[in-house]
């Protein structure tokens, strides 16, 4: 068995990211975030087939898509005014960056950290695995 | 807003992972997998609130499970003999890491490349972040 450090997934695209100084209204209940990113996927032609969400107490919650083209996942942590974001499609390269780049833009967070194709070198390894 | 290379969530630890070389009774329908990774869940006390599957046609399917922890998502692709695996807790450090290894043990893949806290050294970065 072999143990390598982490490269692309064999097909598709991955981007993690955490977004901090957040409106609040993002953070609290799915509604307003599942509708953003509903209307996000269908413009870039990902295919929905399964939405679950869960309202955390006092607050939070997590959103999963289940698509056609791999998942889209959200949690909220209203208590740092920031949430987790991971995105990964099997469709091919740099299939997520468009739709990410839309929803910052969107989102306006103050500040946010991700990994994305064009800065780590390791996805360009992606025919590689082919 | 400030752009950043992608460093750890604001809590937890996540792991993103590509076994090659599986057999193939993992990777063609959901049930097998569903059960294995249900019973590590179990024995690592992760709370399951919601399993979403699909098996595609001809082959592959998707799988995620939303935790009270966050989630852990399961593609597939026979054709690659592959699996993608992303596993996301916001319950500490190092909480994925055993069930991890666990699941590695378990699926005797040939090759597996993965992030993982004591390899990525951005991981240790998590406390900076609260």
């Amino acid at each position: 068995m072999t143990q390598s450090i982490y490269q692309s997934p064999p097909v598709g695209q991955e981007i993690s990211c955490v977004m901090q100084g957040l409106d609040s209204s993002f953070l609290s209940k799915s509604f307003t975030l599942n509708k953003i990113v509903k209307t996000f996927l269908d413009e870039h032609k990902f295919t929905v087939l399964n939405v679950v969400s869960h309202d955390f107490s006092p607050q939070g919650f997590t959103l999963i898509f289940l698509l056609s083209e791999s998942h889209l996942a959200v949690h909220t942590y209203p208590e740092y005014n920031s949430l987790y974001f991971s995105f990964y499609s099997c469709r091919g390269e740099n299939d997520v960056t468009p739709l990410f780049d839309k929803l910052i833009n969107r989102l306006k967070p103050k500040e946010f950290l991700y990994n994305k194709d064009d800065k780590v070198p390791v996805q360009k390894k992606l025919n590689h695995l082919l």
